[in-house]
């Protein structure tokens, strides 16, 4: 059985670490050869090589889903792509994503279409208070503009664009979910996440449920998914709206890299391969700290005698890059957070917004 | 950072899968490019490139200690060795193992030294009965004979022997212990180990201490030992006899792969790499069975729907030979029992004889 993954990041990095044990090998398909899934590939191959990439692949999936069409269209085209182009193609324009969910009861924020940035000010007026998101090649909080009573109050937007009611959420969560070949579906425990500057800095799993489960399932049956999806949440009140997916492992997912009977990576690599699902069982509350932009030298210093451990991904240093993630587990949900603050602390200090403002100079 | 691994065996592939997300780069000195841990290593040397091997490897250690001494040598004359070559050499002659243990006040079965089979059993007869086991090259039950009243019950051995005196032991257990470079020792928490026709067929932890842990922390500092060991006892009557140690990873440490804040394979490389060790705390009952001789086609079906998962390790299916094993967790130590028991008989089912037995046609 050989997987082929189309992106080379550590994403892909990680569905290798944790296929390789199901005696599965694996394919890479991405920009480099030195990018952290290339470099532990049993084959890498650069994007003009697809069709001799799908054809040495029995399956292919995504570790980035922006990819263009035409890479991965011969993989469609021989049945070999999990999950399917329709998950992916309502990812390239967030407004047949919002159309998608709205269409099937999926509850998410009220928005406009807009096409271009002034006709979305414009609209934005239906709302006190709104969040302008650029349809297209938009993520982590690039491509995204406040606005209230028709005042850019921060960021920007270009092109089409959709104009979504600011919802004053309690908190955001998320739910690492699948559903196999055969329909059947699954997911792990919530996740309580923590972002900042747009992008996502810990998270803490479980928190309750509010509903994500029966929208998971939802969302899942209604795009005959096949795969890992991970879905992010606003909470308030009690309820849960959906603020975006990803059709693929998810960066809020990692925690079930330590204290779950099975991660996300594995699980999304048995769906594909066709081998039963684990149930997942969180044994201990456990959660993640991201590590951006910048690696401390001290890592290993700050995690001692705690616990938690690094995934170190191998991948230059960038402003709002994710270069690795520490897994923290604790007894209780209380100790886990207690030490993904001091952990947190340890690795930024007063870097935080040096490492992942957009602009460092500019207050949060 | 780059690891060397003497040896390309499941051990190995198992520490570069766990090694990998510490930012850690392997190379692998073994048979073949074509084993478990050359497939997945950075780079591949044959045994005739040592000195390579050495070179471009910050640190070196075992995955299989039974290397000439002259293949490791350099790495040795280069500081390189971890653990040091004291503790394998003791592994290269029982003989020298036991003195050692009896040198050093650790708790063994009575024994003594001949210089052939026929000696042996004509020292044999100080117990009323004895095993007797070559002092080289006998692994995993092979070249042991046991003995009663001077008649061979079942086995053999050759040349050089240590006739020990049999312990009716109550049950076998294992602790994985490990020192660092600083001299500070730790411990996973123990298990209760099954074999079957003298190999490990599965473990259970937790289990009780019975001096265990202290008889590990002395063992590792008499030895100075740096890495991870596995060690061996007998239990009789609550208290624990060394029966051998492995001068790295070990088949009883598997478990700590699933339900544990760190595997032993992740912690060794921790401590080759000078990276602070993270506390082993045991979220859940976990254990092992392992996969002897034939891999099951429907090894996925055996598991499905159960807390347990496999590790394939890609090797070539051979009688008594270790080509998989099954991680597995459960809420309390009884149900991790039974589900050892069933995962046990849907793997081998009646073929237990025919998988393991050196002569599947003698009863065990």
């Amino acid at each position: 059985m050989r997987i082929g993954i189309t992106g080379s990041g550590q994403l892909g990095w990680m569905m290798i670490l944790e296929g390789r044990k199901l005696g599965v090998e694996f394919n890479v398909a991405g920009e480099s050869p030195n990018d952290p899934a290339s470099r532990i590939a049993d084959s890498f191959f650069p994007y003009t090589r697809m069709n001799d990439f799908v054809d040495s692949s029995d399956f292919v999936t995504f570790e980035f889903e922006h990819v263009p069409g035409d890479v991965i269209q011969y993989a469609m085209d021989q049945g070999k792509l999990f999950p399917s182009m329709e998950s992916v193609v309502l990812k390239r324009d967030r407004s047949r994503e919002k159309k998608f969910f709205t269409d099937h009861g999926i509850p998410t924020a009220k928005y406009y279409v807009s096409d271009d940035f002034t006709d979305a000010i414009e609209k934005s007026k239906a709302f006190s208070k709104s969040v302008v998101k650029q349809c297209f090649n938009g993520y982590d909080g690039k491509g995204q503009a406040l606005v209230e009573n028709g005042a850019v109050l921060s960021g920007s937007a270009e092109g089409k664009c959709i104009v979504e009611e600011f919802i004053d959420y309690d908190f955001e969560a998320s739910i690492i979910c699948y559903r196999d070949r055969h329909g059947r579906v699954g997911s792990f425990l919530p996740s309580l996440n923590f972002n900042s500057f747009g992008i996502l800095l810990y998270n803490e799993s479980p928190v309750n449920d509010y509903g994500m489960r029966e929208i998971s399932e939802k969302l899942l049956s209604s795009l005959n998914y096949v795969g890992v999806m991970g879905i992010e949440f606003f909470i308030r009140n009690e309820k849960a709206m959906v603020n975006e997916f990803s059709p693929r492992v998810h960066n809020s997912g990692h925690h079930t890299l330590m204290g779950s009977s099975v991660s996300q990576f594995e699980q999304h690599v048995r769906i594909l391969s066709d081998l039963p699902t684990v149930n997942p069982v969180l044994y201990r509350p456990s959660g993640i700290v991201n590590i951006i932009g910048k690696m401390p030298t001290n890592i290993f210093d700050i995690l001692k005698g705690k616990e938690a451990k690094p995934y170190i991904y191998g991948k230059a240093e960038r402003r709002r890059r994710k270069i690795g993630h520490v897994n923290v587990t604790a007894e209780t949900i209380d100790d886990l957070h207690s030490l993904i603050v001091e952990i947190k602390e340890g690795i930024y200090g007063k870097t935080l917004e040096s490492n992942l403002s957009i602009n460092p100079h500019s207050s949060s």
